[in-house]
């Protein structure tokens, strides 16, 4: 079932999961097609981007982001082309990113939606340029400010958060070891973005592993995971280390009191002892002040070759569901979108 | 017994404590008066400062400060006369502080060593215009920095680090809201200190307290006691809020890894989720950069008494052991000197 002009298809919570979500907590189903009132555009969703985060608006109650309702359109980010328009400010045909959500059409009034013009690929708005290479520059640059020689860590190398990290990280002159799912990403962490040494997290013994490819300790751990590779970081983490904390991808699923000893005293004493920064972020709040010199920034390197991009593209609306499910098991190799519609 | 002109007391660490520090863990002996070479002082004792890091200096292994040896005399900050000097830097008879332990003559080069010339109360160096003060200064105004409005809660709030957060943050223009053990304490805080509303520790319901005390939510939680005050703040921190970790005193005689459930998962999850910034600091990084500018602050603050200051003094450095367990316990009323020699 693919897109149409007269239909429009969207996928909606289910039911929430408990747990990892399974395709039982996702419905495909048809909506009416939007009708347009003044002032307002219809967008065709062509790129939907699929992250992390999409995984805490699927429970009930405060996360960072609200709560998406049960029987409520998917949230998300996507590129879209705009196909009628009564406002001026938008010409029918040309590409725009925005929230549209796992939908075909949306009606906007135009707040919230941005012009891509000039952009090759607009899907990678989604990406390199959009919310996760942003996270990336905020959480490394702003927030953990590393400086040359120091030793960065950072998990989820090659997805499409960890992926920007490395990469800055490198063109600031640090040594990079990075954290991936499998022989295959961790050779292209080194091999394509330039990381020096990259670590198989299916590996058992991780600690081991991570205290030998960090001989001077750690300066900055770049947080995206949690669990398991946290811990493994944790003793090795230097007098002065930061840890900007954009996400616990491994924690998504879990009960978040598991049981004892309670590890949260002795952290705090490693906070004092070590002189620890732990700072936790969303992205969308630097988006008035930071954003503009990010893409400047990005744009750069992107074009000179320093930043190296690479997406995990997924065809059909129907599939996203699943591939969200394989996102939060680590199973995407680099930005994961999905392609719902044509150019 | 009390000091003299030809013996020298020191009371060294007799033995490890496990758990809270008992008189047996301190034995008070005869060392040897020191002899003079080249270049150097004799210093001795008046005042010695007591301090909660202290405790962790008498565990083994490491600290944010290096273990004492069993049989090695206890560290600490200390007010003093120069009794003779080989070194020009120095007058006979001109007050100085240092870190010379608990004992009652020490040598030294003269590295480490400061001139009080000027200050009215030379204890005062040990307090207000020291490594406590000091400490308040850079954790609430360089690290937290308050802003007007905003709700500021500071643990031992009559404590020698404590009662300078809450009138800094007074200064800031902030609602302050302090803990302390007692309703004596509590008093002296609201009354002397000027906090908007003091908390007694004690009563058993801290967190309905708290959360009535702080309508707004707490933007920043001066942490210097950990335990059952950080189990009370931690929901009511609002988003953006800074936490300042310089001491963790209710946690330096317990087990750091408590029976579960483990609190550390959680702990993250709401770091990210409210861009909570968690940061160790230790004031001794500081001194080079910051010692000047905030003891004129400080100086301008105390003398126009926007600053006040309460000293608890202990007399006798016999009784420095029982002094340090009971500020453990929260005995002590204001910064804890013990009197060690006469002017």
């Amino acid at each position: 079932m693919t897109q149409s002009a007269d239909r429009n298809r969207a996928v909606v919570l289910a039911s929430r999961p408990s747990g990892a979500p399974t395709p039982a907590n996702f419905r495909l189903q048809e909506v009416g097609l939007p009708t347009l009132g003044e002032g307002q555009l219809l967008l065709r969703t062509v790129f939907l981007s699929l992250d992390p985060y999409m995984r805490g608006r699927m429970n009930e109650g405060e996360s960072y982001t609200p709560a998406i309702a049960v029987g409520e359109v998917m949230g998300g980010g996507t590129v879209s082309r705009v196909e009628r328009s009564n406002n001026e400010a938008f010409a029918v045909g040309e590409w725009v990113s925005s929230m549209a959500g796992w939908q075909d059409y949306s009606v906007s009034s135009g707040a919230g939606v941005s012009h891509l013009s000039g952009l090759a690929h607009p899907s990678w708005a989604l990406g390199v340029f959009g919310m996760p290479g942003f996270t990336a520059y905020v959480g490394l640059l702003d927030l953990a400010q590393p400086r040359a020689g120091e030793t960065v860590v950072v998990a989820s190398a090659t997805g499409a958060v960890g992926a920007v990290v490395g990469q800055l990280a490198k063109l600031r002159g640090c040594r990079v070891v990075g954290i991936a799912g499998g022989p295959e990403k961790c050779r292209s962490a080194m091999e394509e973005l330039g990381l020096d040494e990259c670590l198989d997290h299916y590996k058992t013994d991780l600690a081991a592993e991570l205290t030998k490819a960090c001989p001077g300790g750690i300066d900055v751990y770049f947080e995206n995971v949690g669990g398991a590779v946290f811990e493994a970081v944790l003793p090795l983490l230097n007098v002065g280390a930061r840890v900007p904390v954009c996400g616990l991808i491994s924690q998504y699923n879990e009960d978040l009191a598991p049981p004892g000893p309670d590890r949260l005293p002795g952290f705090m004493a490693q906070v004092l002892a070590r002189r620890i920064k732990l700072q936790g972020f969303i992205v969308g709040d630097h988006y008035n002040e930071r954003y503009g010199a990010f893409f400047r920034d990005m744009n750069t390197w992107v074009s000179s070759g320093a930043v190296r991009y690479r997406e995990d593209v997924v065809e059909g609306l129907e599939n996203a569901p699943t591939a969200l499910i394989g996102l939060l098991k680590g199973e995407n190799f680099g930005k994961l979108v999905v392609r719902v519609g044509h150019d």
